[in-house]
């Protein structure tokens, strides 16, 4: 009977709801961008260059022309492109030279895919091989083949560094204890379902239409406006349903000017996407790493110090991918306290495929190396490597050395709770060839302002049934963001979620929005919701007051009724009081634009400043089974423990949890893009191993919600940070299996069967 | 050098621009109903009644349901409609009776137009036929039959009836001068350049889209959803381009809840187009009227009592068509200075076609009269026409018999103008066979609050280069109303036409409006997006207020610079100044949503009420030719001088003007749907003859712009009004030529011949 007592303080947030688009997705009826076919359409394929660095010394398309079917051949000579690239290093069409394999050369654009392939095929190209570089501290090397000459060197300076003492040395050698390694980590493709591609219309008034599966329309917007050099007024994007993307859709590249200006030529739409094959090859990877690191503490348990050196292979071209060294900075300056910090990052140019950011940006990789050292030297104080992590914990309101104001922080519950969960005892106390690992995370939940707007807009409006229809900038890359919104707007307006409609097709009738990354959506497009259902609210319940003879502060909206909280016999249902606020003579239909900006800052550029309006915190801890004949590390169990806040839709948050960790595991145990000279050699899913759901052990998820301050009904971000810890705590698992630290990504039978 | 010292007080207003969206109608980009073709559609056709009134004894679908690429075929057997119509009297399909040849008695879907066609023609009705009747006069006798036994009556009360004075005869006898006559005109088809249809697409959620060339999206989806008995909230409305409406699209048909079922039925789309002979056939024509009028002058030329008894044939249902009633009393009462006046209207059901409204709602009809009795009053008196037209026109700040209250008008300075301007010199002067007539019209010109809203929202955005995109609840049936709201947007906001977008496509993101009709769009629309774009340039006020350190008060825009008006070399550009706003911490994008509700009042039940927030005025002058032998009338010269406040786009205007002059033309000597036992017996272009460029004489459009106190910018509507007057003008020049007055439309050479 006492249960029964219990009252749920919200109706719809914290209830686990299906996705708002789920039926339409479930039966087919959701069209991506590979269902779309507009009329007159054409195909378009890339020719890229056969080497991965040579002089291109002729182009001859005049067979690919004779090929039936054909509209247009392009090569860097018929289009005047801008560069691109966030340091504007790399031309859509290459002239003159290519440096990677992955370099476009020419395009095409034929009736049907089979003759834009055919068309692809007759074009002749004359190349002049040139020495190659694709060991990163080769190329930082003096004398190394130099990728682009005019630079004079491959060493990208993007001022990765960070110090809180002059004399780091001096601190490390006053410390009780400190360990020292280098890590390796790999190429990974992010496997979205849908893959990368675009469909481009430009028309004979000069405006240009882009169907695209990016995951920053109004960024995308003006960099393909930029490229194409087209007034961005004159360009439009729109956004199909998009089947994940996970950090690739952050940036635009050659494939969308190239389609557009297979448009611009044919004046018909093109369409270019990739099969999976070319998403294997041509997709910007996650960024592979080398860290070397050192961690000290002192002979208390405390953490002293921190120094972390990496190395980023940018590949070719710079896209965001070296940018994760700004967050491996932040995880090494903020992951648990530790007074003294440094990180460095060396980026330099290679020849091969330049690298894009993905779900985590940095965060798994320095997290693999980070956590590894905790459990290390727990080992070293001979303290049991939960104690010391809880020992070392971060805590609310504290602020970390590059001035990142914590609000909230679940840390030390989640860490406590995934110990419980897994059974944890102690070291080697998992069983004969079983061992349990740990690893804790800190990454940005309210936002990065990496932008200098870091904001997103929302319109409501309130139709004659009640419906209330949310256009927001924001765009869910399939991750159920849109109904986290949904709830938001349901909960703050006291009315049924099915009475909410998100619309998010593109940027003509959207307010601004910086894009989907850095866990941002709930947080930020969430925070943008509440606002507008606010306005919204503060309009209904004035006219609720005027009907009910209530004063405003004294009605309550819940379920769709509008009533006194003092006596609710005075009362209205919803829809029948916004018809009262419409038909009427000076009536009105509510709606309410807003814009939200969090309140954070830019980092200066010693990389100081509160990028995020909060972080969220968690820790896991995974039980593995290592075959000591093979050296096959099987994941029995994965608990995953999430401070992010209060949770919006549990269903939903374990899907990121479950999803998360699928990923990471793929990445920790079998993904890798493995290359030759430059070139992918495994691009096939029967070769690129991506892990099935027999691969994936039990998950799961545990949500210590703290209820930020800042957050939408005090909700964080989640949308990456299932896969952070994941590879260093399966790591720490195995030493604690076998005793051998993997100390390189994806662990392989060889690491374990080796000499540790 | 003095005429270079003329400065034009605004940038954008009063400027003749070509249509925002003439490119992609020009280029063939726009895509209308006609044009849209989606994935998997079915065609659909339907079988209409074979008789004018009957009762269905059976139907057999058998043989249809066995023609190849059938989907579907239903009957009212299959179907479980509400009833629909204004009065709610018509069922979507018939079962038991069939009231006119238009009934919809069952439909089919199939895999193309032609196979849709023979399983119609497949389908066996029994029919057992019922007396009919056709004239109105008729079937308001006790003992006509009843087109409803239900109801006992053919006579459907309107309650159209309006008298000043209890004893109206009392005041007739009293008069200096009467006349007095009956008046007849005919059915006319509106015959837009985009025939009636609909797509409905019912997908396995429930979800109901309509594709459909409505004027009122949001009164569309309200009465489909009622209809057919969906939630409104899993119905969506989108307006392709619309080419063309003219009145017939203010209400849903059978067709549309049809389409729907046949979509129901199958989980296709299903698209059902007219034909341009199912056009002339079965779109709701302009209804017909019989008008018998009577007039009163004092002896010093002062109108002292009008006094109209109308008859309208509403056809077997009730569609807007009778409502123009509505509208002839306006005119009635309101059309000059009369102190005493009485309306009345019977509306009958007959087995004829019913009707709908169409451009001028009414006024063409009831001015025919009015006008031919001013002008044979005139005679009467001795007086010259344009004298006696002066010495009663309306005034400014009028309160008309029914409530209306008129602010500007402009209507003395019309008349003046076209008689000027057609070389007016006294009756019988245009010369041999020549005669010259004139005519006013008083119309609504800021809306007309037939619903209890007359509202329409508006919310605008501006983006990061300075384009402003407005979302309108307004719908632009190709008159250009678009082109005007985004010349009041860039004229307040300061920036050229070329940074305003127009978006209004479906009712899914835009706010609601009640529709385009009564010549509201400009009005009503115009001022809710000036409405936006005041918040909009507030909002911008203060953020440039802060940077250029100059009190908002005391900055202006213009021509896309924002800049002190004591200083300009303070100036920022607009597209800067937006960025500044956003790109800065604490930012924000710049939206505003309202909503505007026009001051006005429903009429009671005594139909006293201001309806309109403002009332247009304006005069034409017609020079014809009749050839004495023929007794074939040619129109020689038209002048239209029109008081619409201040104009906004003078091209539009015009073109408006130009329009509505041809409609009226055609609608006075050529235009007629001829009717044989209920049936039109003309369907065809070569046999319903419109009006070509050939048979269009010079037109001169004449502003006299009065800029309207409650207009944006002083604009008041014009879409109705070139329309209005001409058939009374031409009658009246008709009879200055040859002394014969035209008392029914089409103008036939018999009448000119005949007995005058």
């Amino acid at each position: 009977m006492l249960e029964q007592q219990v009252v749920h303080r919200y109706s719809v947030i914290g209830r686990s709801v299906p996705k708002i688009d789920g039926g339409e997705k479930v039966l087919g009826l959701a069209r991506y961008l590979d269902d779309l076919e507009l009329p007159n359409m054409l195909y378009g394929k890339i020719l890229r260059s056969r080497y991965p660095h040579a002089r291109i010394v002729r182009i001859d398309t005049g067979e690919a022309w004779r090929v039936g079917g054909v509209a247009a051949v392009i090569t860097a000579r018929d289009v005047s492109f801008n560069k691109m690239g966030i340091l504007k290093d790399q031309p859509p069409l290459k002239d003159g030279k290519v440096r990677s394999v992955r370099d476009e050369v020419a395009a095409v654009a034929a009736v049907s895919e089979e003759a834009a392939e055919r068309a692809v095929e007759a074009i002749r190209v004359e190349y002049e091989e040139l020495d190659a570089v694709f060991d990163p501290e080769e190329a930082a090397k003096p004398g190394a083949p130099l990728v682009h000459e005019e630079l004079g060197t491959n060493i990208i300076d993007l001022n990765f560094h960070f110090s809180t003492d002059s004399d780091m040395e001096g601190v490390f050698e006053g410390a009780y204890a400190v360990v020292e390694d280098e890590y390796r980590l790999q190429y990974m493709n992010a496997s979205p379902l849908g893959t990368m591609g675009c469909i481009a219309y430009y028309n004979e008034l000069g405006e240009l239409t882009v169907y695209t599966n990016t995951q920053a329309p109004f960024l995308y917007r003006h960099e393909l406006s930029q490229v194409l050099g087209l007034d961005p007024s004159k360009v439009r994007v729109v956004q199909p349903e998009i089947g994940g993307a996970f950090g690739r859709g952050m940036d635009i590249y050659p494939l969308d000017p190239i389609t557009a200006a297979l448009s611009i030529k044919t004046r018909r739409p093109v369409r270019i996407l990739y099969t999976r094959e070319e998403e294997l090859q041509y997709a910007p990877p996650r960024q592979p790493a080398i860290i070397r690191m050192k961690t000290a503490a002192t002979r208390d348990g405390k953490l002293l110090a921190r120094d972390a050196d990496v190395i980023l292979d940018a590949g070719a071209y710079v896209s965001w991918g070296p940018f994760d060294g700004r967050v491996m900075m932040a995880t090494t300056t903020g992951l648990y306290v530790v007074p003294h910090v440094r990180f460095r990052a060396t980026v330099v140019y290679t020849n091969n495929p330049y690298c894009g950011t993905q779900r985590g940006a940095g965060n798994p990789q320095i997290t693999f190396a980070i956590e590894q050292q905790m459990d290390s030297l727990a080992e070293e104080l001979g303290l049991d490597p939960v104690e010391f992590r809880l020992l070392n914990a971060n805590t609310p309101n504290m602020v970390t050395p590059q001035g990142m104001r914590i609000s909230s922080c679940g840390m030390r519950e989640c860490l406590q709770a995934v110990a419980d969960a897994i059974g944890w005892r102690g070291r080697r106390m998992a069983g004969p060839g079983r061992g349990i690992g740990f690893a804790a995370y800190f990454h940005v939940g309210g936002g990065a302002r990496v932008y200098r707007s870091d904001g997103c807009g929302s319109t409501i409006s309130v139709d004659d049934y009640g419906v209330v229809t949310l256009v927001t900038g924001s765009t869910d890359l399939g991750t159920g963001s849109d109904t986290a919104l949904a709830q938001i707007v349901a909960e703050e307006l006291g009315i049924p979620l099915s009475k909410v409609r998100v619309v998010n097709s593109g940027e003509t009738v959207r307010p601004w929005d910086v894009g989907t990354h850095a866990s941002r959506a709930t947080f930020v497009a969430g925070n943008s919701a509440l606002m507008a259902a606010r306005e919204i609210k503060r309009k209904l319940l004035e006219i609720a007051s005027e009907i009910l003879l209530v004063h405003p502060s004294k009605i309550v909206i819940r379920d769709g009724v509008v009533f006194s909280s003092e006596d609710p016999s005075k009362r209205i249902e919803f829809d029948k009081l916004v018809r009262r606020a419409h038909f009427r003579q000076g009536g009105e239909v509510l709606t309410a634009s807003v814009f939200y900006d969090p309140p954070t800052e830019m980092q200066d550029e010693r990389w100081m400043g509160n990028l995020s309006a909060t972080y969220a915190f968690g820790a896991q801890a995974v039980m593995v089974e290592v075959d000591p004949e093979t050296g096959v590390v099987k994941v029995l169990k994965v608990v995953s423990a999430h401070d992010c806040g209060r949770v919006i839709n549990p269903a939903a948050a374990e899907g990121q949890v479950h999803g998360g960790v699928a990923m990471g595991l793929g990445y920790t145990l079998s993904e890798e893009l493995v290359l030759e000279r430059g070139r992918v050699i495994n691009a096939s899913l029967a070769e690129y191993l991506l892990p099935t759901s027999a691969d994936t052990p039990p998950i799961k998820a545990i949500f210590v919600e703290t209820e930020d301050r800042y957050g939408p009904y005090g909700a964080k971000g989640i949308g990456e940070t299932g896969c952070i810890p994941i590879p260093a705590a399966v790591a720490n698992a195995v030493y604690d299996a076998v005793g051998k630290r993997p100390k390189t990504l994806p662990i392989k039978p060889s690491q374990i069967l080796g000499a540790g």
